[in-house]
């Protein structure tokens, strides 16, 4: 599968994502423009998020860490966290464990 | 935590990974040299294949594709896989669902 043949979403301004789903994981690539924010926020799923190109700052557990091409953070379940880009156009992956809702439109 | 910080082993020739543990699931960097082969094999755990840059030739359930940067594979758990470089270098980060022994420097 390529990503480039997957339908996405725009979930906050300037955030688009594109999912696929396993039997156990979901896998989701998202593209942040420059000075997009995600808000602070926290799921269940177990998050691993490796980082393509870009600069990102992800806040976890109230703690700021940059992130850049070449980086990789867990993120454990009901962690709350959040994302804010302070260089060019990010990219990452995220995988999210276990699968399930995560894949729906709507869900943040 | 980035890449560059975690040690590694080459577990066939010319293919280094680097590997990290969540709760829930493992997060594996592999490096392939130009012409490495990793030979067909099988495993419990759900494995998803994000591919950062290169081109390799994936064998899946018989199957072969060819993946390049912009490509993802969901291999279901117990599918018998391999994979063969058939470019420059390649690296993908794969992740393992559920987490386990995948993290022993010989495992395969």
């Amino acid at each position: 599968m390529r990503w480039d043949d997957l339908t996405g979403e725009e979930v906050f301004e300037g955030i688009f994502r594109q999912s696929l789903a396993g039997e156990q994981s979901t896998v989701t690539r998202y593209t942040y423009a420059p000075g997009s924010i995600y808000p602070l926020h926290q799921h269940p799923e177990e998050q691993i998020t490796v980082v393509h190109s870009g600069q990102i700052a992800f806040d976890i557990a109230g703690k700021r860490t940059i992130l850049t091409a070449g980086s990789v953070a867990i993120i454990p379940g009901n962690t709350p966290h959040g994302a804010q880009v302070i260089g060019p156009e990010t990219v990452v992956t995220d995988n999210y464990i276990p699968a399930g809702q995560r894949t729906a439109p709507d869900y943040r």
